[in-house]
């Protein structure tokens, strides 16, 4: 691992700005010093560097593992799309056109036609459906791809967030019927929520989209749904859309069925991305730096020994040796370490430098250790230390680090639930939201009336910046009972369910 | 697997064009009926199908794991760059310039400034290179990425070998001393080479490009080179460059040595295509369709039951049965195994299926291997076939595919072989290169040397279709004995090397 390698023994580290103060600086900075991103020099892209790829790695060993147990195969399609397959779904190009970057040269000549690059696949790929699929034997259709994606967005742009390229997959499978479809959409988006909850330790809630925030050109729009509770913002974490038949009439995907009729296929798309990494980094952070979870982590444990200038030659090697015989010993049992044995930096800027990095684990072996047999354990989610002996250690280090995964996202848990409010009028909603707090509201299911949340509930923040209004994170699965003729906080009319509300990114 | 899904039961299934005959003709519909590929409507642009993205994910997995153990990290560069770093080390943009392709629009807006999409990542990456290395602690820098690039040629495309868009992964490492580099570049060629023998069983030569075929900006680049007899072309098969200090004096990436010295790193810099599966298909493919190595093919072995109309019920489940037994037994022996059950097929046109796409190893289980406790296994690569009984099927199938594999790249080097022939006479040479061959020529080592062989080796074939001239594959690692004084057979002056020579893609 790169790193360090400054002149001085006692360089700053850290970081200035503090997560409970100015948060969009902390992120920003949090971000490089932690050495996850580096700015780029076009607006809006950003180098992923190995400590932040290396989490990218492990979300699609899973993912990549779990899809391809559903029948799901990888396929790659191309970068470029032509114009006329880009509009051929009339909502979805609406959804999208601002947003489409095109090349119109190469080299020094213009192209005859100009070539827009995928800021989605499904008008890339449905054509070939169309090719592929002909009989009922040949559904479901189901194929996946890791690529990058370009949308050219003139909002702010931040590091993982939100950037004009990135990371993801896309499936984009279709089904002789409905019925089939809605089981896959709920199955990827158990599995995202798996990837947040299980590897990144951030509670989703997983809901439908409403009509005004589903995906341009899909029948329904599943999401999961993480809070960042220090601004107060819903971030949408992932989505699994049933296109229904939208598609497949527009690029004619039909298949003969058993009784030889012709018959339109029922699709879905599904697509997740690196801003997962970044909702990660928002939640568990701290002013120290980023808290990665164990699962996820490029190094799960880090071994310090603490040699200082009063140790004898023997006393030094001893240290050395032992502190090799513990990381062999981790190593075999299963454990990402890696040792820091710089001789330029004090033991105290290296645990600066690991926990601004967020390793969950430091082992500490000083020279009392030594005598004793034992190191000290250092959380960086608790800062809690522990001595433990060292023919323990094989034992004691993976159930800790089993257990700092599930106490990160217990806390983030009780810190989310603790910002989702119940309202049931207007005033109630907009105190809620006063509170930097998710609203849990009960609505008739109206565009017109999320259009009119939207714009009544912008508002100014204590430094008098405009906070732009509220929309639905989504309408989450698990309803809380609703008992016939609960009034629409916001129109009166009898609510249909229970919407989740927020600010959001 | 999709699959089949014609409507009558004995569809015309297979390649009408011959490798023999018409190869360029073969190998577009080779491609294409295996479902490796489909071709797209933006021209030089190709769909990677499961079947043929499944190979590259095995090359994936072997050379990620292989890199990683000698200490290189995944990192994800923009696909942009500006038009300045593009432009900051000359002799390489140049090299570039007129294949790069430029995005000037955002939905109806133009952009500021041109953007290019990357051809390789030199230029991306280096700006950062300067910024992350400033001592000799943060060498090596050792990094990769698996990405698309685009390269917007005008010559003839063709699937795998030349498209605008590919798949690669490229390497970009960083190092205090030409030493360290050097080691680097050979240990880079040599797993490239074991990706083109160990999984695709293409044979190669290893050697260093000419300094006319060195890629743009390096100090020397070395090069795996495949060799295809039906076409008498040498194709570059995967290249590992030492950049030298070129890089580092343009873009300032300098470092202090622990004598507190300031100077310029060492780079390297390598990337493997996709390119390499059409290379596999070329060399191993046959008038039935592709023929794909064991150990890269997402099916290695296909169990057809031959049921019969004349068969009762008790007959068929029993072979049914016996059928799923086989496969659970060759999945449980690490086999990637699949049943070929439809009904809708005779085994005839199964065999043709399956034999078309390539799959090593078919399992037949007809009424008499019922009788008999037997199976009959059929080799895709030699068409080979023996019996076998069930209770050997664990042992005997993995070591077949062994086999099979061994075989394939036994053959592929002694065809290689003889297509390889030594000249040292203008004459000798020209004759080689009209019989289809590459040739071992000494060879003084001048560029204008290399420009005559070229132009004057231009001819035309029985067909009267020009061939392009001939130019250096490489100068191979190991050299034949070059007594003092041999001359150049172009130039007459003393010969430096022998360098082969051929046609080339």
């Amino acid at each position: 691992m790169a790193g360090g390698g400054k002149k001085q023994k006692e360089t700053k580290l850290g970081l200035t700005a503090k997560k409970d103060g100015d948060f969009s600086e902390w992120y920003s900075q949090v971000v490089v010093e932690s050495e996850m991103i580096s700015y780029y020099d076009v607006s809006g892209c950003y180098i992923l560097r190995p400590w932040s790829f290396a989490i990218w790695d492990e979300i699609q060993r899973f993912f990549d593992g779990e899809i391809k147990k559903l029948g799901v195969q990888n396929a790659y399609f191309p970068l470029f799309i032509t114009e006329e397959a880009l509009t051929t779904e009339k909502d979805h190009v609406e959804g999208f056109a601002p947003e489409v970057a095109w090349v119109t040269k190469s080299g020094q000549s213009d192209l005859d036609r100009p070539i827009a690059i995928r800021p989605t696949s499904e008008t890339v790929m449905y054509p070939y459906y169309k090719q592929w699929v002909r009989s009922h034997r040949d559904l479901p259709l189901r194929l996946n791809q890791w690529t990058n994606v370009v949308r050219w967005e003139f909002k702010h742009p931040t590091p993982f967030i939100r950037s004009r390229e990135f990371l993801w997959q896309e499936g984009h499978t279709a089904f002789a019927t409905k019925e089939e479809a809605d089981v896959e959409v709920k199955q990827i988006i158990d599995l995202y929520a798996a990837i947040y909850e299980q590897l990144l330790a951030v509670p989703v809630a997983r809901g439908y989209k409403s009509s005004k925030e589903k995906f341009a050109g899909a029948l329904y729009t599943t999401t999961v749904e993480a809070f960042v509770p220090h601004t107060g913002r819903g971030i949408q974490g992932g989505t699994s859309h049933c296109l229904g038949q939208n598609f497949s009439k527009m690029f004619g995907i039909e298949f003969e069925t058993e009784e030889k009729e012709r018959q339109h296929v029922w699709q879905n798309s599904w697509g997740f991305t690196t801003r997962s990494i970044g909702v990660m980094v928002m939640l568990h952070g701290d002013d120290k730096g980023v808290v990665i979870p164990p699962r996820v982590c490029q190094v799960q444990v880090v071994v310090i020994p603490i040699l200082n200038s009063k140790m004898d030659e023997e006393a030094k090697r001893a240290m050395s040796q032992r502190a090799d015989a513990i990381e062999d010993a981790l190593k075999a049992a299963g454990v990402r370490v890696t040792g820091d044995r710089r001789d330029n930096y004090t033991p105290g800027w290296k645990y600066n430098f690991w926990e601004l990095r967020g390793v969950p684990l430091r082992v500490e072996l000083g020279p009392r250790d030594m005598e004793a047999g034992t190191v000290m354990l250092a959380r960086r989610d608790t800062g809690a230390k522990e001595s433990a002996p060292w023919e323990a250690l094989a034992e004691r280090v993976p159930a800790l680090l089993e257990t700092v995964q599930r106490e990160m996202l217990e806390r983030a848990r009780a810190t989310r639930d603790a910002s989702v409010e119940t309202a049931r009028t207007w005033d109630e909603f907009m105190a809620a939201l006063g509170r930097k707090h998710a609203v849990l509201a009960p609505w008739c299911d109206e565009e017109s009336a999320e259009d009119e949340v939207k714009t009544r509930s912008v508002a100014r923040d204590a430094d008098g910046k405009e906070l732009m209004g509220a929309k639905t994170l989504c309408i989450p699965f698990e309803q809380p009972e609703l008992p016939e003729g609960t009034p629409c906080f916001i129109t009166g009319k009898p609510a249909k369910n229970w919407a989740l509300w927020g600010r959001s990114y």
